[in-house]
């Protein structure tokens, strides 16, 4: 795995990174794939978006369908029909939000599945060849993301320990040409603690570097200060991935910062939940003031839904619970993500990110709309 | 609205119905869109498989989002992005299968609404102008389906009060070029009642003609039998619609029978529920079996599903409740569906629809594939 830093604006990066299954242009927004599909999408409209990665979840698919049968099945690439890169997280954060009953050792985790209850372990070794199993282009070390708020004590410990992990993942990844490892940095919003965090692993030396145990809860202020104290004690020639993030100001805050990568379900999962991103900020598509509004949700949007249909049909698919009303603006709110990072990259192209900042921020404050 | 009878095969018959929107070759099957949705597909798809007429449903329709609306914002097809011929019926059937507190009169039916109680009615005259002002290509009259089993004195009443609605449902029809209107035969399974009705019928004069009052539990065996003895009655030239037919073989036999138009929710319900239709009649996908097939669910399909995934890829996403199972599937579903019609039309074309059916029937009678 190879990463080309192209451009730079100020600490904002413009990148690419070459792996097995193609080129991911950075910074970019990762759709997260869960359970191998993106909900409520066909693969190669998630590809239409201009998504250029996807992220897949170890922990869901150890479970169900288990990574051995996607590995004997050729691969997740194979398996869900998406020949471009994946990155897979490494199962730790799910193990701790969604499983019963787990314990932690110094050896990894035990715990019961939140399907049927059944009885399984995770160590850094184990997420590790879990992950090769299912053909990750790029594979992240097991950690523990640290909860929020924690005692500085208790962040330094479990941070500690996700350091230790982090070591054996890296001895547990078999090299191979395309594929490629990433660290994640802990240790809270404690300055010290991720300058500790972050020198551990540059001794490591993993393809990236992950930031980790942010966004969990602390609000955009402090994540921002946050990163502001660690982000530059990474090594400019590794991709940087901030993990989990975010809303657009979020990501526009963190290009701005340095980060290169993005993961979020808020485009999937809003778009379940009637809510649309849009240049003039979120609008709720199941308010009323739609019922008979003519007009598409976004002219500006080059999607189906924003092509093809007026607001007053999304409102109506979203109060009949239309399948069709998940889809469409799931393919919308995706649509909306890979735009945001494709202007991004052309700003970062020819230094007019602060121009692009200004419009963005403008277009956000702006509101949706009036009724005619 | 002008139909051409191109081909006869004993009473199966080939032909081609000029609509406003286009051409509808028969013998057809009729996608069901309820609420200005086929559930879980994308308009541009449901036109992939083949599919060159859906129905809609007045009783949903006029509830949500109302047919007034609808027109407003400029009819059904540009509202729900379907620019092909579209059937509606007239609301009958549902106000007697979903609505609360009906109550039927000479005049029409008053009745709550199943989503939030509101009071709203229904006559011949209103249901033929919802369908106007949804810009149907086909009107249905608007009839009461006689339940089944009905006592014979049952069943002759409520045909009687139904032709007197297809009188009025007739006199409330706006003829339009490229526009038609279907009357529709009940009287249960009593071949005489069928023969009244059908003389009734031809005397008001429609443009097509459809069978109801079948399919409604009464059994494969009666439903042939009952048309046995009247679908002949009905004039040559105009097309004929068995109404919310059915299974593959149901489709088969009323086609040899001299049936043109069919509609169903089993290809899409079927899709929501991991049952499968095939060439080797159906599976269901549920089945622990097809964890590790790596197989196509029907290697001579060409849908998306059978293209690009595995039967054990499918299985997953059923188990995982994700919506991409749905939609692949459901796709399959209408694309069988589709490429059954376009089977029996090409076999009338050229005098091989005994052939046909041959084929057809060892093909269903074979079993899925078996395991390796």
């Amino acid at each position: 795995m190879r990463f080309e830093l192209l451009n730079k604006d100020g600490s904002a990066r413009r990148g690419r990174i070459h792996t097995a299954h193609g080129i991911v242009d950075t910074p970019a927004f990762m759709p997260v794939g869960t359970a191998a599909t993106v909900k409520g999408m066909f693969p190669e409209d998630v590809a239409a978006t201009g998504a250029q990665i996807l992220l897949g979840n170890t922990y869901h698919l150890m479970l169900r369908p288990s990574a051995e049968t996607i590995e004997r099945l050729g691969g997740l690439h194979k398996f869900m029909n998406w020949d471009k890169p994946i990155l897979t997280d490494s199962g730790g954060y799910q193990v701790m939000s969604l499983s019963q009953l787990r314990k932690m050792s110094e050896e990894g985790v035990v715990f019961q599945s939140h399907i049927d209850g059944k009885r399984h372990h995770l160590t850094p070794e184990y997420s590790t060849d879990i992950q090769r199993m299912l053909d990750a282009d790029i594979t992240m070390a097991f950690d523990e993301c640290t909860p929020y708020p924690a005692e500085k004590k208790v962040a330094a410990k479990s941070m500690r320990m996700s350091m230790r992990w982090a070591k054996r993942s890296r001895e547990a990844f078999v090299a191979r040409s395309g594929y490629g490892q990433f660290g994640i940095v802990q240790g809270g919003v404690f300055a010290d603690l991720r300058e500790e965090s972050t020198k551990a692993l540059r001794e490591i030396d993993f393809d990236g570097y992950a930031i980790g145990g942010l966004a969990v809860g602390e609000g955009q202020e402090l994540m921002f200060s946050t990163m502001d104290s660690s982000v530059h004690l990474l090594p400019e020639n590794k991709p940087r991935y901030l993990m989990g993030v975010g809303k657009p100001d979020d990501i526009v805050g963190a290009v701005m910062r340095g980060v290169d990568m993005f993961d979020c379900v808020l485009p999937s999962r809003s778009g379940r939940n009637g809510q649309a991103f849009t240049r003039r900020g979120t609008v709720n598509m199941r308010n009323a003031r739609h019922k008979e509004d003519s007009r598409p949700l976004d002219e500006k949007c080059s999607c189906p839904l924003c092509r093809n249909y007026s607001r007053a049909y999304l409102h109506h698919l979203i109060r009949c619970k239309e399948i069709l009303a998940c889809m469409l603006l799931t393919r919308h709110n995706i649509q909306y993500f890979q735009d945001l990072m494709a202007g991004i990259r052309a700003s970062l192209e020819n230094g007019s990110f602060q121009a692009f900042m200004v419009d963005f921020y403008a277009g956000q404050n702006a509101g949706d709309i009036e009724l005619i």
